[in-house]
């Protein structure tokens, strides 16, 4: 069995607009073990996409559509797979009134041309929409499936899980996946796929996806035998050694906030070069409170002097880009949360030079110092992150954070 | 003239990797008016792969393929489009004198695997590739046009601006193109489509594209003639009025940063539910250290007090999410921003629940408080953003920067 998406709408030709449908479905068909082949991307033009239709139901047994189910004359999806598959469209009369009760429950009257939504392929089973006035199609023969599914997301994701998944399921044999979901920080992504190429390209049964964004790579392993996927995953671990931070899939925010509710600590954030998103990837995670002190985002000098404490004197003799102005950053969040929480507290403080332009005295852009202050004293490191101001600043908030990880876990701090 | 785009690789077809190279194609076309009608992912199958490119080039004049270009067996483009075009492959030796030349300035031998990148379509152009080893190719076949590049952006980008764009726009009849980039905030996407589909839907020799996300909706216009794109420009600013808050294309925090620089004040953040988000995008923007003072990230009740100065009585009778609050963390932030720069400022709070709970007072998920204050006083608006946490997180940053731009401008604020 395999199967093809096809995403219909002029939109997701434009430069701006991607169809994120199919890396839903991808995922859930991986999770089956049916292999997605090809997908495609086609404008409102009938012709075309019944073509795009006849050519992948050629080819393979489940045929995706995504889009193109509204009420309106560009909504071509139901007339190409008409005209693909040679069964003409129906009006079912059920759709046509729970269409109207929708509108109803609006206090608006249906217009008109809301009834083109109502017709259904012939021998097609009907997919209901609670979210939305255009309702899917399933349409099977044999083993040959064509499922017709609402553009956006949040009507089709349901749709997929609640009434397209059951029928998939019933089609394949039974065969339970085991995985394992490794996130690595601080490794490059071809270091990484040197050291761990050699390991996982012999294991032809174990289906191997590497994913990677700058300061994060995941590393997902899928097969049938629990036993490789493990020791494949032992292998992995041993060779990358503590540079895995999570195995689970828990990302270094999710690892960092587990932490810090195991030991009952709160972190206080000093950020300059990263500007507040360090503080908004922590604040990201629902229950933040518990565990968040606060932050503060001192991109000046003088904030960094009146708003945290950093004495003047540091920040002329160092510059603010400097390991004693981390410091004393990180110091000074610290005694900030301690004060106003009356609580034990760790400090985490940033500053660097994101970019595009470096520092006065000849530091490149990327040149970054990260400082940590907890009960035991305090530590600075500095990196050098290349270039891209986002990409710097991704990089440091990660690196902050893979700091307070390696610190709580009292690991090799490089 | 009409194209199409092929993305070549079986990691496209996983769930969290998409094509990327198509979005820079599509916009790349659509400056010299070419239409992009299809793109499509194929995976590192030689047949499938053989298919779509005979099927692409029976329907378009030109077929851009990317990605497979490199040395490994699973690289099949090359293979691939000989079986399509019938046109076999010849191994150019200067192109195995460059990569030789390139692993020289790397200090490592060739492998001679990389010989498999040396081969070109017969009757192709070589495409140079200075950022990888995979050259890319030109087959042109009176109207028909072939092109073959590399998968990597970083390559494939510099590959088309230098080395396609030339041939393409020799191929294109020249004429101007006139445009117009305008942005909106606080108005839906489906109430701006009634609003405005009955203006640009007339216009057919005016291309009209939509982009939408969270709070901001982007709307492009292109055509030939600048009366007409600006006439239809005019009617769409008439019709939404002050919230088109941007006709050149600059975002946001970017209007917002102009603004603070034209007027020399200082900009000092409280964030509550927004957790450094909204510092985090006004620092995206380079030299923000001009115009942005601070931020406060004031996620406890505890912060709010001790860190920023919020009466314990305000937070205790009116909770933290109030409007009370709200004004308070605005005054706040603007009063240490004046003390610690003894310069103009403004200050701006959010305080709000971002979900996935609400409050327990009864409040849903999304009410969320924005505060200003200036040297003229201070104000405070509630609203109810729905539900997603990250949506309407980033709801509450771009209702925060809207609210500073309508107070700056002297504009109504709802």
């Amino acid at each position: 069995m395999r199967a093809e998406v096809i995403a219909v709408g002029s939109e997701l030709l434009t430069p701006s607009k991607l169809d994120t449908n199919s890396l839903y479905i991808a995922r859930e068909l991986g999770q089956l073990g049916i292999p997605l082949v090809r997908k495609s991307v086609v404008g409102d033009d009938r012709e075309l996409l019944c073509e795009e239709i006849r050519r992948a139901q050629a080819c393979s047994d489940l045929v995706f559509l995504s889009g193109g189910l509204g009420p309106t004359l560009d909504d071509l999806t139901r007339d190409a797979a008409s005209d693909a598959t040679g069964r003409p469209l129906l009006m079912d009369e059920s759709i046509v009134r729970e269409i109207e009760a929708r509108f109803r429950s609006f206090g608006r009257p249906m217009a008109e041309v809301n009834k083109r939504q109502a017709y259904l392929l012939k021998g097609a089973v009907k997919l209901d929409n609670p979210r939305g006035t255009a309702p899917g199609q399933w349409l099977q023969d044999g083993a040959r499936v064509l499922v017709l599914l609402p553009g956006p997301p949040r009507e089709l994701k349901p749709m997929f899980a609640e009434q397209c998944l059951p029928r998939l399921r019933a089609m394949t044999p039974s065969r339970p996946l085991h995985s394992w979901h490794g996130r690595v920080t601080g490794i490059g992504e071809s270091d990484l796929e040197q050291r761990i190429g050699p390991l996982y390209s012999p294991c032809s049964t174990i289906a191997t996806t590497i994913l990677s964004s700058p300061g994060d790579v995941q590393i997902h392993l899928q097969g049938q035998h629990g036993g490789a996927v493990e020791r494949l995953a032992g292998q992995i671990s041993a060779e990358l050694g503590d540079a895995v931070y999570s195995t689970d899939g828990r990302s270094l925010p999710e690892i960092v906030a587990d932490l810090l509710r195991r030991t009952g600590l709160h972190l206080a954030v000093a950020e300059s070069c990263t500007g507040g998103l360090l503080s908004g990837r922590l604040t990201d995670i629902p229950g933040s409170s518990e565990f968040f002190a606060g932050g503060i985002v001192s991109y000046s000098n003088g904030a960094k002097a009146a708003w945290l404490g950093v004495a003047r004197d540091t920040l002329e003799r160092f510059r603010a880009v400097s390991g004693q102005t981390a410091r004393e950053m990180a110091e000074r969040a610290r005694a900030r949360a301690v004060e106003a929480l009356g609580e034990p507290a760790v400090g985490l403080s940033t500053t660097g030079y994101a970019g595009p332009s470096g520092g006065s005295s000849g530091d490149r852009p990327g040149t970054v110092y990260i400082g940590l202050a907890d009960s035991a004293g305090s530590l600075v490191r500095r990196r050098q992150f290349g270039r891209g101001r986002k990409r710097v600043r991704t990089l440091t908030v990660l690196g902050a954070l893979d700091l307070f990880r390696r610190r709580a876990l009292g690991l090799k701090i490089p």
